[in-house]
């Protein structure tokens, strides 16, 4: 390395946290192996012709969509949004009241940047997803974790939390909460605790981030309703995109909430991006006014559930049942594992990956750096049916060679 | 406003700066008024049919530009990066010293991220685009402001600022230029001043971000070879963008410079928005390689040189030359006018809303809050014709008045 620019990087005081599967990634890029880490959609259900035919508004309205866009997002996107975000949102959200985003890694950015200052503490699920602590953490927060069973955040003991980090004098600011199908732990927040989330969130004065990107991949069960749904404080930002149900190469997503935390938030991207694709929001937006959306989502809710039952199926089959347990996720992309004692998940990655088969390890999911050493997170919409059955047999010898 | 939000945004200690065009947007929209404020392309050289043929390969590559890209940018498009900007670069770059980003205000976001902390210094011209310095200031930058002449950045006073500086502890971080065309000056960085703005990097050990976003749009003159052309340690990030010579619309940008920083910044751009959009960079690759960009090149050239000759004959035409003066830029977007004492910026400026004619405070340009008060910007590229002429005979008139 330069060592000028080794000594410019090193006096930089940031502590960036690389994501576990960037690590890895030469490890999963190697020939035959079978990943199961990244949580990737299936590219073979992608809609590639209907994507297509709808880039034809580019001929159409080229002269606004190859200009820059408004911050906020391409106007006809967040119109269709307003209207069909109304069953999840409880009721017909204004186009002020959303920010299109590039991805909604973006919104998690956007919203550390409004709200949090260094050393502020943020309140998440743990295990969480770690693209969106490691974002925060690179904004400085810290993080006050709360344990989870089958249903989501045991939000019962939020408020011993909140009062003991306010006693040691940390300012909260937000609270990260996957709703549906959580990433890594394939569970759902029951609606019992979403009311008690909120509550909470209400009588200390905390702003909710509710990241819902799998929610509308439910294979079986009812519909819980959002939090934003519920809540009559402008105090919850609701985070969802097109990448888990159209695809992620577009780049867009969405947030809704209070308009003075979006108009922030907005001023924010301006700064950054200025704004999101107006190509890609153009197109996405074409996509969506052809029906294309409403009629794919089906669709890729049968693909994906099949895929579920194959790999359950192949679980059941290939694992040594009283050594490593999961549930059955009712939607989303993936499985949480837990081995029995002794076969700790770090040193069966070893072994995984000498068979030529990649997982995401447990403890990368833990913000604090504690937890999940026998814990492991696979994706099951990615790899092809033979490539889930035979990833799973070599997981299953990987485990016995353990026993 | 809601009084949690409220609090809650006040509560932090970020002091964002928005863009003041984004402040007088509502008075810029106004029916029937001709804004030369933006920086924006002209819609109808947009090349409309040739980016519509280029989206086919939506059709063709689906699966792949569908699916998550590499955080580093798009394969092919990085690929042609390499051999295309050879003649900039002074050599073939490698496509590992190459990042796309989403537009090139994310080159400034990432670089900052990369390098910043809070308080540390960062050397700039004097004016400068303000956005480029309204990010650094979100991440805590500090600015040592360096004067311009009509050979762009007074280079010979750097060592002196620089050396003061360091007696007083300041940490600098980086050089921020913009080398061609400036915004808003509309001036060049000479030669000689390039050379001896990177053997002062060489001596400090300070990184230099060389913003080329003009550079290509050059209608007269001979091209000054790039600092980054010129550096053999490593310490020379160069940003350029499709955003002049293609459409801002795509948010297609990319830098290029030493590897370490280039991955640094990567990893930042990671927990940003994952990668850019694939769907953008592939139709811009596509569009390149059908050698639509080398066709279009010289068209918007001789588009823009047409439209800055307007410019020039309706300023020469209708402005009292003894009041008001400016450089004629010999490429780019923008003039830089000064006006005679007694007629501030800011008062004309209200006189030519009320005429319905738009432009931006030189103030706004000079990152410390002092200067500019006899300049503004005027875009000669967005407006038509017609409205160009219009616009200036109305500006003479509110000149003419304070007179």
């Amino acid at each position: 390395m330069n060592d000028l620019i080794e000594t410019l990087l090193s006096r930089s005081a940031r502590n960036i946290k690389p994501s576990p599967i960037r690590e890895i990634l030469h490890v999963i890029r190697q020939p035959g192996m079978i990943s199961f880490a990244g949580g990737m959609p299936d590219p073979d259900i992608f809609p590639v012709a209907q994507f297509y035919e709808a880039s034809s508004i580019i001929a159409r309205e080229g002269k606004d969509i190859l200009q820059y866009g408004t911050t906020e997002g391409y106007p006809p996107l967040k119109d269709f949004l307003s209207t069909w975000n109304t069953p999840k949102m409880g009721r017909k959200i204004q186009p002020d009241e959303i920010l299109i985003t590039t991805g909604s890694s973006q919104v998690i950015d956007l919203l550390s940047w409004a709200l949090l200052d260094e050393g502020d503490y943020v309140v998440c699920e743990e295990p969480t997803f770690l693209g969106a602590t490691g974002t925060m953490h690179n904004h400085g927060a810290k993080f006050l974790t709360v344990p989870c069973d089958e249903d989501g955040m045991m939000v019962d003991l939020l408020p011993d939390i909140i009062e003991k980090a306010i006693s040691e004098g940390k300012k909260i600011k937000f609270i990260y909460t996957i709703v549906n199908f959580h990433n890594p732990l394939g569970c759902d927040l029951s609606l019992d605790r979403r009311k008690k989330l909120l509550a909470i969130a209400k009588e200390y004065g905390i702003v909710i981030l509710e990241d819902d990107p799998y929610g509308h991949l439910r294979f079986e069960g009812e519909d819980v309703p959002s939090i934003f749904s519920m809540d009559r404080d402008g105090l919850v930002i609701f985070a969802c995109s097109f990448s888990k149900i159209l695809a992620p190469g577009t780049r867009v997503a969405w947030c809704a909430g209070n308009r003075d935390l979006i108009r922030k938030m907005a001023i924010f991207k301006q700064g950054i991006d200025t704004c999101t694709s107006v190509v890609a929001q153009s197109i996405v937006y074409e996509y969506c006014r052809l029906g294309h959306l409403e009629a794919f989502l089906p669709k890729i809710i049968e693909h994906y559930r099949k895929k579920r039952d194959q790999m359950e199926a192949a679980l059941n089959t290939h694992l040594p049942l009283d050594k490593i347990s999961w549930l059955k996720p009712k939607g989303g992309f993936f499985y949480w594992m837990t081995t029995a004692p002794g076969i700790p998940a770090d040193k069966l990655l070893q072994r995984a990956l000498e068979k030529k088969v990649a997982f995401v390890l447990g403890n990368a999911f833990y913000p604090t750096g504690v937890g999940g050493t026998n814990n492991f997170r696979m994706c099951f919409t990615f790899a092809s049916p033979e490539m889930t059955e035979t990833g799973i047999v070599r997981l299953g010898e990987a485990i016995r060679e353990m026993i």
